[in-house]
């Protein structure tokens, strides 16, 4: 063991441990061989066979029927030194009938460690299905390190089981062949990352605080009381402030596989704590960060999965906003949004005039190709309910007639050319049904864009292939604006991702005197419609970030005022970018959660099943941090009072 | 960029940004080409020199003198386009006179970039210790890419600054070449374990939680409030059940660069939160985990530090105390505990005789080589005042006169012949200092142990040689009690290191009958007198684990219950380790502070000086977590009510 062994060789997975081989290596090549194998035993078959499983596979197990070895003549000397070996260590040589009594009697999922000869399966009893098919290993010795009680549920990958009760016996649900490929996997991809990062680019994996302070508008932010009464840490959301501080300290080339934090209450598919690929890089442009990050995912891609093309396309948000209405865009398909504003208004279709006068007046649609075979009327009014509720976006549909007429309400305000000039503005086909919205364009845009993705999940439900599973359409989306209104106040600015972020080269001179039109050095990487990473090109100058904080966004910058102070002790231009390891994982198996790519994750109610976690704890050990709850009850008296 | 880069080349630092070449890396090969520096203004002389840094290095730069380039004849086309493509990103081509200004009325450590031609410096003026100094960089183009205003300290090794000042501009002090060096060869040392880890014996890098709950005695973990009221998350002290629930859930082997937090208060050279090199494995008894962490340690070691051999030498625990009084004995030099109870006894000292009668009663000494030379009355004095104060162990002291004969005040009970035997015993010489206790085995051998550390302070402040600085003394402590007696109860026990620890094999029938003499399965790492890490076989039986818990311990196992019912679903033998990463590489580096090493590391009050961590918060930030703080006012006009 020890010293340098040469990287191209694969992992050793019998180094320092009593096996001499995994469940799931042995081969044709290995009969003959004496072999110790530890595992977990998946099914026992009327005391003649058993299924050992380990994390690599399963082994057929020969369970002896003869009261002794038949093989002890000639390997005699052998056996005597063996059996000396085996009493020294406390497993004392055993007879046959105590080693076939032993195996026919542990229930599944017993941790058995066995002795035996690899031999060929008899013919016509090999299993193809299984990659130790061919072998079967016959038992001499074994010994049961431990017995398993009855088993909430069976550890077989058909059985479905309720999320809550796989999470609540996760170290079962853990030795699930899914489980167990997501995690390697995950540890995989990012030692893979490690390399490329580290090796090859010359990187330094810097780990960053996670007990920090409040950063402005971290809401979201929990908070972890401190001995000094009345002051609090606060677990980040990301090492933001602390990968610009490092460049600032002149570290060139950071990068951190960092724990992240956000409190936000139960959200579906969100974590209350989750990893991120976090990077930074001085003296780096936009189109650095990107060729860097495409080499990284293309280095790292499980083989399964690839290969992947770079450099990946590129989309401005008002691009995306048009086409697809989202800033992540799922380009695996067409349906694309079509603006017919300039259509309708030729033509003079009164109710439409009015929406189109107004600024952002603009009128859209999309076309569902052969909507009229596969969405039922139910399906249509369902669309068209939801653009109402989620995003108060009236929609007119019209439907191509099996003749090539228009069905729609507003076909009694178009004539026969208008109509025809519309079918081929939107391609529209027998049978195709199209949405059609008209109002403010960001309005119209996501509830189309919407519409869009729900129609596809439709289509896809009624067995149209639209999306293919293998695709892998990875889109960066650039040029994003850098302050957006405020929800509840829209004449105040908010950073659109952070207040960081640097303008736009060509837009500098508009954030003195135009912000809201400014748009920033901000990038995200999409992957078939899924934001997997976001960054940017930080603003170093700080006078201007002084400026975004206090004159933009009027913030109170006493709170950032060290990071403030560190650009004037000359901060290097610096960029950089953070991918959601998570997420990212789960689209590279193709699971629909990030739970499945966790070892222990929270329910969506940020619970832990397994462990009950979060808990109650004494007064007592809330006294060194000087707080107290607010029960409720205790409220409600202390109103009375 | 992109695509598989073979790791055996050099990690390329130029890729994806502005720079060709880093401030370090040119040597006599590069003159004549153009090349673009980025760094920060080390010093500037008299407008014709100035000093480039970066992370890697130093190059002095020949500011221009004249008005316009001379080398334009030959090279106008290049300088054509060069200058076209300038203007395009920003640059216009310059006239020397202004590159001249710019960079002589720069302050230092302003960031610049600048292109110029590499040329050997003239005869004479090369510097043999720059690694740069056979050339210089004659500038073309400047550009100041941020200035930096009048600095708090200078940016010098040699300028000493307070500590609380450097962890104020903690950004300004990553400048420092010894930082910089620190954080890069922590960076490099975790990715070659994780290299020997994971590519070479097939561990599964696995993310455990941060925000769990509290474990049975966790009174130094960190509380973090959750949503549901009265309930809190707990930041814990290490991943160690989630290991062994990845061990039950087939994981095999497991590792983690874990962040782990301890809320010990103020604690010199502790930190709230630190990392720990996490492992976990199955089916591995204590060799098997000693031989893995020989082969990490002897893989990742840095070529300047090594190398290391291996195994490492190993000592029990019982050895380590009566030897050296600790366990984690510094073997990097003699001065062990002699026993002389033997002696003593057969000489009947009186008073001697008393202690020796108890049952643990013992008399030990150590013997400081030529202590009468290098050590003043009043270190030993205060040497002998230490063990009383810490210990409360009576020393006498014993001095060698230059005649052979002794000085004590013992030598009055003592015969010619037995100051003869004492100084056999003892191996004295003339001028050597012995110092003597009797009394209770574990406290005498404590306080002979540690005046021993301090006796070598002494000596090496007075210039003795006695511990090779480049010396590495690894030794594994094995053999530990289970149980000890509580402090504050010594009738009762409490888990040496944690209740998971199994029992020794030998002694599995005493944890029944006499757990106090029960050895475990734990094994300590030492490295010249600090542990680095410790590790043990865990108990994988439900049973024994709840009689350590219930039965020995009397914890309420509730809290655990979750773990106690792993254990019954066939839980495989596992056994792991954690070697602290701080103090690791702070001893690779030869920092006596474990915040050299840290990044960003908080003061030994646990307060983040830079960024000035932990804060106040607002009512309204704590009423999503129905927690308030207990003010002292408040709390005082509560108990007038």
């Amino acid at each position: 063991s020890g010293g340098w062994v040469p990287p191209a060789q694969a992992p050793d997975a019998n180094s320092f441990v009593a096996r001499t081989n995994t469940c799931g290596e042995l081969r044709a090549a290995h009969v003959g061989q004496e072999v110790t194998l530890c595992g977990w035993i998946q099914y026992q078959r009327q005391g003649l066979f058993l299924v050992l499983r380990d994390f690599q596979g399963l082994t057929q197990l020969v369970i002896p029927q003869d009261e002794w070895s038949q093989v002890q003549t000639d390997r005699s000397a052998v056996r005597h030194v063996a059996s000396e070996f085996l009493r020294y260590i406390g497993i004392p040589l055993q007879a046959h009938s105590h080693v076939r009594k032993l195996l026919s009697n542990a229930p599944v999922e017993s941790v058995v460690r066995v002795t035996g000869i690899v031999s060929s399966r008899p013919p016509g009893q090999e299993n193809a299905k299984m990659p130790t098919g061919d072998i079967e290993v016959k038992v001499e010795t074994a010994e049961v390190l431990n017995f398993c009680k009855k088993l909430p549920f069976e550890i077989k990958d058909f059985i479905k089981k309720s999320e809550a009760l796989r999470m609540q016996y996760r170290y079962l649900d853990l030795r699930s062949s899914q489980l167990q490929h997501n995690l390697r996997l995950r540890s995989h991809v990012v030692m893979r990352m490690r390399e490329y990062l580290c090796n090859h680019h010359g990187f330094v994996d810097v780990e960053t605080p996670t007990l920090f302070k409040r950063t402005p508008g971290g809401a979201k932010e929990f908070l972890v009381p401190s001995r000094e009464v009345g002051k609090f840490y606060s677990l980040p959301q990301s090492p933001q402030q602390f990968k610009q501080l490092l460049m600032i300290g002149g570290l060139d080339r950071y990068f951190q596989v960092a724990r992240c934090y956000r409190d936000e209450g139960s959200r579906p598919d969100r974590q209350p704590e989750f990893t991120q690929i976090d990077i930074e890089m001085s003296f780096v442009d936009q189109a650095g960060i990107q060729r860097l990050i495409e080499g990284l995912l293309q280095y790292s891609w499980p083989e399964e999965r690839g290969p992947i093309t770079t450099p990946f396309p590129s989309m401005t948000y008002e691009e995306a906003l048009a086409a697809y209405g989202t800033d992540k865009p799922d380009t695996r398909f067409g349906m694309k949004i079509v603006d017919i504003s300039d259509a309708l208004r030729r033509w003079d279709v009164r109710f439409v005039q009015n929406v189109l006068s107004y600024p952002h007046g603009t009128a859209k649609a999309i076309c569902i190709p052969q909507g009229v075979r596969y969405l039922k009327n139910k399906d249509v009014e369902s669309l068209k309910e939801a653009a109402k509720s989620q995003f108060n976006q009236e929609i007119v549909d019209v439907i191509c007639r099996p003749d090539g007429s228009l069905k729609s309400l507003l076909t009694k305000f178009l004539g026969e050319e208008q109509q025809s000039e519309l079918k081929q503005v939107l391609n529209m086909q027998v049978d195709d049904v199209v949405l059609l919205a008209a109002g403010d364009h960001k309005r119209v845009c996501s509830a189309l864009g919407s519409l869009r993705l729900e129609s596809a999940d439709l289509l896809e439900a009624a067995g149209v292939v639209l999306r293919d599973p293998t695709a892998l359409h990875f889109l960066w989306v650039v040029d994003f604006p850098l302050f957006l209104p405020k929800e509840e106040n829209p004449t105040e600015l908010e950073s659109a991702h952070h207040p960081f972020t640097a303008p736009h080269p060509l837009d500098t001179d508009l954030l003195y005197s135009d912000p809201a039109k400014v748009r920033s050095q901000h990038y995200d990487l999409v992957l078939n419609g899924n934001e997997i990473g976001g960054g940017s090109i930080r603003i170093h100058d700080a006078e201007q970030q002084r400026f975004v904080l206090e004159k933009v966004l009027k913030e109170d910058s006493e709170v950032l005022s060290h990071l403030l102070e560190a650009l004037e002790f000359g901060a290097p231009p610096h960029g950089g970018i953070a991918l959601g390891l998570d997420r990212l994982i789960s689209l590279i198996v193709g699971s629909p959660s990030i739970r499945d790519v966790i070892a222990f994750p929270k329910s969506f109610k940020g619970r832990d099943l397994m462990g009950n976690a979060p808990e109650y704890v004494t007064p007592e050990e809330l006294e060194p941090y000087h707080i107290h709850v607010s029960w409720p009850v205790a409220e409600t008296e202390a109103k009375k009072n």
